[in-house]
């Protein structure tokens, strides 16, 4: 997936402000269930929620860059997984995160329906 | 209402970010309402929708600074109302909106309670 | 220009958030400069400033909508222009503003440069 | 440092975006600095990079929601150091991060000067 740094991507320091990066995953993640005209989640008491977050920025975009963002599984629980998500800027990767998804239905951590792990590719 | 310019509010061009003035409107009306422990609506199915915006902005504002937002009832109408909306820097005005809102309830144009004009200090 | 609505976008009121359908505009005005490997300006101490917005929010647009913003160019004055830029949801007109843009350069008023209303397609 | 929720912070999950947690947190430090009337840097080309972050998603806050942050330093290097951050809800913890800073001085990692420390107090 494609993202193009806009201006309110940027802050005061000239770069893409740091969380922004993370929005970008999010962004990512969404996608890949929009793309098959679903929404995140499996009816409308269900969906991810954000658990954890271990990011490293490792560089910095700025105005105007095309970035790219992969999304991978990394582990596979009952109720949650985690998926690695990276950004490049051409070919050199600036961002990375492990995020913890915990899949809710109903206000419960619950058991992640199988065609989730299809959405996300895997 | 006082606000402080945060980096997340700036942009690469070193200055706040020309939406966030009118996010920082929402935030002092909104604000009106949570100072007596109330939402921006009259229950569940009601609210104002923003139904249109004019802006100017005249000065501007940079990291640090710390804002001032007034709000004043500039025309009443029977299921909208119009507000008008300046943001100071120190004693410099940097911007001023007038905006429409109109009050749904069920998800139709309705009648705006006396209440209504009470928070917002008319 | 195509603009995907993904969370980020949204407010507790289920629909976009009303100041972000003014930053998809802005997406769009950068994006006819990136599209021919420019920024948004004419060297480094230039560009241009938001002076005035007048926007009708005619209707709604939820998670997952794909949006279109469209740009042309509406009065053409010495150091200002005014864009009007309308955003669709399918064939479904949803917001409207005319946007008035002084290009500044070394922090003065200057005139337009042919070029930047070649970019802007008029 | 208190933190109000509005409109804004929201999506249309109903709760707090959660990559707005972080910034609420970079809110908490920049104000640390504000507060003596400093900026967030040692002079115009020094400063703070995000190198890391480890965050626990932990309770939710909604619209209208008054939190609170704290900051501690957690470890403390020669060009770096880690600070812990959490946000409160009433007496709830709803979040908290690791967060590893890089003092850049002239783009290079460099020695953090000791008024830093002071500042963010400890």
């Amino acid at each position: 997936m494609k993202i193009r740094v806009y201006y309110e991507d940027t802050d005061a320091g000239g770069i893409v402000y740091h969380t922004n990066y993370i929005k970008y995953c999010e962004r990512a993640r969404s996608e890949l269930f929009f793309q098959q005209d679903l929404e995140p989640n499996d009816g409308e008491l269900s969906g991810f929620v954000v658990k954890h977050i271990d990011a490293n920025f490792i560089g910095r975009a700025v105005l105007g860059d095309m970035l790219q963002v992969t999304t991978e599984l990394f582990q596979r629980k009952k109720a949650s997984l985690i998926l690695k998500q990276s950004i490049f800027k051409d070919k050199e990767q600036i961002f990375e995160m492990k995020i913890t998804l915990v899949f809710v239905r109903l206000g419960k951590p619950s058991k992640i329906p199988e065609k989730m792990y299809e959405i996300l590719g895997s």
